[in-house]
């Protein structure tokens, strides 16, 4: 199934994260991600031509977020967004991360 | 002068960044503001209930950095904005930073 098309399941934590083997699978859904500080977070960077572009995604991403109950943690400047997943819960990578990190692809597209 | 009531003006560099004796002088009037990296950045965090709050509080900071046109670094996820400024062309702090900083700090008051 689509990453993009599957809708983030609530995680309580008491799981243990995604090891990095299965994650860098789920990866080639997403090439434009990459694994940071021990395969516990996704990273991207999208850039823009200003800061009032950057920032309308930062939106754009934000009500995502809300609509998914599953938050990102966004870097933003002027020409710049960078998007971070985690599931702070068990403090690296769910299955969530990844529709949550092909969800925002979409957005871009 | 009350800093928050400086406009901020046109820096093209090609002048040295401020000194971090100057700028500690300066964070009297920012005392919720703190130094980073040898002097070369101010920054600020911001505590929220939710996600939403957050954006909002980025989205303020946002219109001001365009109205002033000296653009903000923000960091935001679930109850927190990270707010950092640094004027890019000197790699350093100018006083316009000093006077964003102020203004900030009255959008949250």
């Amino acid at each position: 199934m689509q990453l993009e098309n599957i809708k983030c399941t609530p995680c309580q934590g008491g799981i243990p994260p995604m090891n990095e083997s299965e994650a860098k699978q789920h990866l080639s859904q997403i090439p434009d991600w990459t694994l940071e500080e021990d395969a516990t977070k996704l990273k991207r960077t999208f850039k823009f031509d200003n800061f009032v572009d950057a920032l309308a995604f930062t939106n754009k991403i934000g009500d995502l977020c809300e609509q998914e109950g599953h938050h990102a943690d966004m870097q933003v400047g002027w020409g710049y967004v960078k998007v971070f997943f985690q599931t702070h819960k068990i403090q690296g990578l769910h299955l969530n991360d990844f529709v949550m990190a092909a969800k925002v692809d979409a957005l871009a597209r």
